[in-house]
């Protein structure tokens, strides 16, 4: 047998036999070993790092399921791990979902499993309960994993869009839509090969060298909608308005390519490795030295600063200013 | 516009609308307010209460989406909430995940999310942090929902199936298959109407009755693979044996009926607001009655006991012995 079934997803012998072998294999580790309808993680672990839960989740439908620089495996850890991330917390323990279509091959079941746990892994991540469900042919697209993850806050850690104000500073921590493109080439079969690659990474050993830097207003991942959809989220939060500028966008030549291609703008295009971050402007030379002495924020640049005026603007290469509307709705879907 | 695009699973200005629109107002709670890319969620809240996290996922599928006694949104939030319940937490945040199938009517979503709603208020339990995925026409059938929990179990409580023990005794907390009977039914247009309900139900004030009764052993709602597959798990975990009396087992007639009329067992029924209970002897009958005393338990029994030769084993009606295997598959499939 080298599909999955139906009896995959039911509460019988196939069903368990498949969370033996692939599951409590693959992610193995003393919670999830013992098996109960839950994970029983002790307090003691987190309460010495932080006074706050952190506490996210996100469903990943992306298609095609593997591509340059992950798969939905990875994508799935690394998604997750982040929305903790950006809070300061140390994302400790997931919990994970998989929806399977009947028929989805088991080897690329098993190779998308090995890619999760070698990403939980080697970002110190305990994938510690679960779920598996089966549905018949057609009744979804191969492959869906949810995810939802758990870190502790430090004490006093307050980032959060509504401490930003006019005068703060924007940053990205490397070239936009990385992801997005490498997604758009695939899916439209623009055949732009080698030079594009999703830039899905755990961003915690990045995020944790800010822990203790002053001045940090707020961070975010920039993912569906890109760093455009963030600065819409920030202005609205915090009641100011950003101003990015064009020329300081760090863009790879083969993303700016295919954008010019298309007509599209890199700061909608999804990222999965990238951050957004406001921090006060007397930290932002700081911020951006500690940002490219790790290699995850090598190419990080300042694009902007928060206005009093409301909304969000983009100055172009030849210095005219244009509001920069939010999309109706992004460039294509199941891009994470 | 009264059908989900593709626009509303993007980062774009549909998906906020439909965020602050639907989720933020059905859910609303302070934690869920403040849309940071993760819910902040004091431990301090949790500490009180238990030194252990007890943390959980299920993916919904089920088919169809509203049945008697529920619908997928119900579900998504019992069905969590139970698998956190049984280790004698009480639950008390929830992650959710929606998965939505372009051309959903959204009057339809609407009312699944104010189920959600309604059913997460009663139980006090809050819906801090989400996702909403949106795939095109094909790609899922109409709307999965994925629910992660969090609750504290308290101090010194360690109800597990590895403490069961030969002597110790088996009991449910209501009658069996109700929910499956009711899934089946439907789904196969067997016409019995009138008399089939699903029983999905927060558990947690019954479990709540049992956490300052000694001698209780371990807990396990009874949903996919029904009594039979907690029974396997129970077995297997302990090492031990487990024999049920089949003229013991509460099943209500119209559920009875059906599983003659198909050669089912409601053994192996999905139940979604029932408890497989075991305890040491001496405590049964107190377990009993407390579990009598509540609505949701009136109907429980004790339906066998642990014994020292390994396996599963039923004793019928006229006293001849069997073994009950773990079916390679259950019944049907999206039963939940």
């Amino acid at each position: 047998m080298n599909r999955v079934t139906l009896a995959h997803g039911s509460g019988g012998q196939a069903m368990q036999q498949l969370i033996e072998q692939l599951f409590l294999t693959a992610f193995a580790n003393p919670w999830l070993d013992e098996q109960e309808d839950q994970a029983r993680l002790a307090l003691s672990l987190l309460t010495g790092a932080g006074d706050r839960l952190a506490f996210s989740t996100d469903s990943y439908v992306i298609d095609p399921l593997c591509f340059p620089g992950g798969d939905i495996g990875k994508l799935a850890v690394c998604g997750t791990a982040n929305d903790v991330a950006v809070s300061g917390a140390l994302p400790r323990w997931l919990s994970c979902g998989f929806i399977l279509e009947e028929g989805l091959e088991l080897a690329l079941l098993e190779r998308i499993v090995a890619s999760m746990a070698a990403t939980a892994r080697a970002a110190g991540i305990a994938i510690v309960t679960g779920d598996t469900k089966v549905v018949p042919r057609g009744a979804a697209d191969k492959l869906f994993i949810n995810t939802a993850g758990i870190g502790a806050i430090p004490v006093g850690l307050t980032w959060g869009a509504s401490s930003i104000q006019p005068g703060d500073v924007v940053l990205v921590s490397g070239t936009l839509g990385d992801h997005g493109a490498t997604i758009l080439n695939l899916r439209e079969g623009l055949g732009m090969t080698g030079e594009l690659r999703s830039d899905c990474a755990v961003l915690t050993p990045l995020i944790q060298t800010l822990v203790n830097v002053p001045g940090i207003r707020a961070l975010r991942d920039a993912t569906r909608g890109g760093v455009n959809a963030v600065a819409h989220e920030f202005a609205a939060r915090c009641g100011c308005g950003i101003e990015l500028q064009e020329r300081a966008l760090p863009v790879k030549p083969a993303v700016r390519g295919l954008c010019e291609l298309l007509g599209l703008d890199p700061l909608n295009f999804a990222n999965e490795g990238k951050l957004a971050i406001v921090v006060a402007r007397s930290a932002a030379e700081r911020v951006l030295t500690t940002l490219h002495q790790h290699p995850l924020g090598r190419d990080a640049a300042i694009i902007g600063e928060v206005v009093a005026q409301k909304g969000v603007r983009l100055t172009g290469l030849y210095g005219v200013t244009r509001t920069l509307d939010l999309p109706h709705a992004e460039p294509l879907p199941r891009i994470c």
